[in-house]
């Protein structure tokens, strides 16, 4: 039995329980969470010959992301149970004040039914039952997922164990349905009326119809478009002095991991013109095997990509990649720039997926200010250096403007799930830029607050009545409170 | 000497400052906004009557509104100092987890210089130098101020205090500056690349066009807009019989209020079709003297409102209010309609400024739910009850799902300034429903989160430091901690 629902199917069961589910107490909420994450790892041997064969990952990088992805609901389960994502704040009344003040309790509430858009890039962490699902499920919205046509027999698998995880444990259905992949589907999910909100992740122009869709429906809904950036780093002449051919090789690792297609792939490198740093990252990538690349749309698109950054004449191939039809596989290429073109050609701070990068080479550290200036919002960036180095402090406060992310002497690839990490920029990197789709603080899209004023006790939410029922951490007239 | 710049001059001289007041540190900028409110108090007396010359609201109302505004800015300062608002969160690098977990480290960051529009209604507490401009400050923002152009003298006054503050208090000049009250300068302003983000309490019409241009930007930038809504009261069977007159009093007193000049206004008393409320209602509507209106196009639009209330057949008026030229006063007016027609007009739903508001009256309480269903957003909604009335458990959810703020035997005018204020509901109510505009949760709109990933201390901001320099509350490895 297929688990594709219409899209008025899919939507009239989330609006039918987004009240129920909405109303959940935090344990029983955290323990669906939990319920679908044992389901997973339990299927987890299953699921990931299924992966390997649609997405072309390898054996070992699926079967870690199985793991991430039953983590990232189990981390959403702790933040649940906490409640601290609720943001209870209490002021009592002051019916002596001037005006009188009234009792006055604010709480988050969840949106209601959530649409979300499935990443072709991770199947399993950034896809049906990835990260943006389970943050809107921690918030207490249903969730209608619109999957990712790169991988439709995974989807349906991963959304059938999921289904059958929360019918087993109580959940009505609605809580968790599917649309098919046909893009349509997609644009009328986002203008249907029950839909409160949408998360994205995928490409900017994908991303940018989708948002100006939200946008310009009669009732307008929050978009949140976890788009992808160039995410540069920027190499001190110290640290290129120093460790220049390291660098070098860390760097062809990162952008070539997963044949580049990460949103964080670095897709430049800022470093001085320096013989090492070329001669050691042509050797690594020369060392690096050919790979297939999730769909051959993304493969078009990475050879375009190639094609249009070999055909500017400033840029200088270092390395030259390409595509093996026999294998349908593609190596990676790699490119030399001097920083003033960058400076002059905006096309080159655009991001493209596929194992490919530009060395920007400067002859003077201030051209990584001005460089620093002009770039687009970004989801990370970072530098490569020692802290007592002449240029780091005014890199870094540009590098804080621009980026959701900054790294020291790290590479993007690789975003940790825990409670401090920020997965969005500014834009055109995220089109909520100061939300995440990664981390802890990605249930925050999908709460709003309400404040209830003079209410009786047993017309309040249990999270805010008097003794504190539920024991989340309160703020109580200005006070923080743990519980 | 007037404080009016230029567009380009205001945006140059926020830009060349905002990396300055980013850094300053949490007692600094407190200071400044302690500093300004300071200086208001002590030029109370100097700037009310120009507020009553121009607005036409009285003395108390406006020496109160002072006395509302420098508390806005002393809450703010409060936050400020506490630095709960950083949202500052640790986890600690984990070497020999599988893959290895760097040191992160996340804190939210002033966005920029942003761009207030203030509101004419409250001359001081929305205005110049009100909740909106006070919680940018307080972000670490340099603001740029377009003036109301219905209190031109008040703002400049308002300004030039601020200003002189300010720069007693040590600040450079570009902190906080303002525009001309020219239409076009708005436009300019959100169009100008250096703006961050747009803040405006104003109309629909006005805001929802100003959020199409930020959306529009090349770069766009988040556009918070408090536009307003029709605040419906419901009232249950059970408290129409036990004192249906006062309930209608009480309604008279707030839809009147300030010539029913407040986003806040109950523009609907939804109640049992009842004799009792009707005599009172409009007993307590013909005591209420004439009013002069803050601005004659706010009046236009009020007559305008009444008249096109008048023209829908099933509209009854109870009492006829109208202009008096000779004063250019306004009196109350106040129709009947029964609910049955409101749910099916629309524009019985729609804001009016001024005085006048409807009592949407019910044959079965019913009738309450299916008008609940059909509310758009709104600023807050409320019951008029007991607690144990049939209709409460079915009509709150929904008052909830369609309000920022829910009120118990209240009215909705009057809007605390506390830590637990949510002002701010769903689309069209607000175009940015997670936000308010008053209360401590302002500050949370001018900033974005920003993660370090891997940092050494000297170049972390010292608010993530180890050792916790700064003594503010964090969460470090999921567990938060007080300081």
């Amino acid at each position: 039995m297929s688990t594709v629902m219409s899209v008025e199917q899919a939507c009239a069961a989330a609006k039918e329980v987004a009240q129920w589910y909405a109303d959940t107490d935090l344990p029983t909420r955290a323990g669906l969470l939990e319920a679908i994450a044992d389901a997973m790892d339990a299927a987890r041997d299953d699921l990931v010959p299924i992966a390997v064969d649609e997405s072309r990952l390898g054996v070992d990088r699926l079967t870690g992301e199985v793991g991430r992805t039953t983590g990232q609901l189990r981390l959403m389960a702790q933040v649940v149970r906490e409640g601290a994502y609720l943001g209870v704040v209490l002021d009592t009344a002051l019916p002596e004040a001037t005006p009188p003040r009234p009792d006055l309790r604010r709480m988050r509430v969840p949106l209601g039914p959530v649409a979300v858009f499935a990443a072709s890039n991770f199947p399993f962490a950034f896809s049906t039952l990835g990260g943006d699902t389970a943050s809107a499920l921690a918030a207490g919205c249903p969730v209608v997922v619109k999957p990712n046509p790169g991988h439709p027999r995974l989807s349906d698998a991963v959304m059938a164990i999921a289904q059958e995880a929360l019918r087993a444990a109580g959940a009505p259905d609605g809580v968790l349905t599917m649309v098919s992949h046909e893009l349509q589907d997609g644009i009328d999910l986002v203008n249907d009326d029950r839909i409160e909100a949408v998360a994205f992740t995928g490409s900017q122009r994908g991303g940018l119809a989708l948002a100006r869709l939200a946008a310009d429906r009669p009732r307008p809904i929050p978009f949140f478009g976890e788009l992808g950036s160039v995410n540069p780093i920027f190499v001190t002449p110290e640290a290129a002095a120093d460790r220049g051919a390291s660098i070098a090789e860390g760097w062809v690792g990162s952008f070539t991991l997963g044949a580049g297609q990460f949103c964080t792939k670095p897709g430049l490198l800022i470093a001085p013109r320096d013989e090492a740093i070329r001669a050691a990252a042509v050797a690594a990538v020369g060392g690096v095997a050919g790979q297939g690349m999730l769909t051959s749309a993304i493969r078009d698109a990475f050879l375009r990509g190639v094609g249009e950054r070999t055909d500017i004449s400033s840029v200088e191939v270092l390395h030259e990649g390409g595509w093996d039809a026999d294998t349908d596989t593609v190596r990676a290429t790699l490119f030399a720039v001097p920083a003033d073109v960058v400076l002059a050609d905006p096309r080159l701070l655009e991001e493209c997926f596929g194992p490919m990068s530009l060395l920007v080479e400067y002859d003077d550290p201030q051209q990584m200010l001005a460089l620093a200036d002009v770039l687009p919002g970004l989801l990370a960036a970072g530098v490569q250096g020692q802290e007592n180095d002449a240029i780091v402090g005014d890199l870094m406060p540009k590098l804080v403007a621009h980026a959701g992310r900054v790294l020291w002497n790290g590479w993007p690839t690789g975003v940790a799930v825990t409670w401090s990490m920020q997965h969005g920029g500014p834009f055109p990197a995220t089109t909520a830029p100061a939300t995440t789709s990664v981390g802890a603080a990605a249930v925050d899209r999908f709460v709003r607050p309400v404040t209830w004023q003079g209410m009786p006790q047993s017309v309040l939410p249990p999270a805010l009545r008097d003794g504190n029922p539920w024991g989340v951490p309160r703020r109580v007239d200005g006070l923080m409170e743990l519980s």
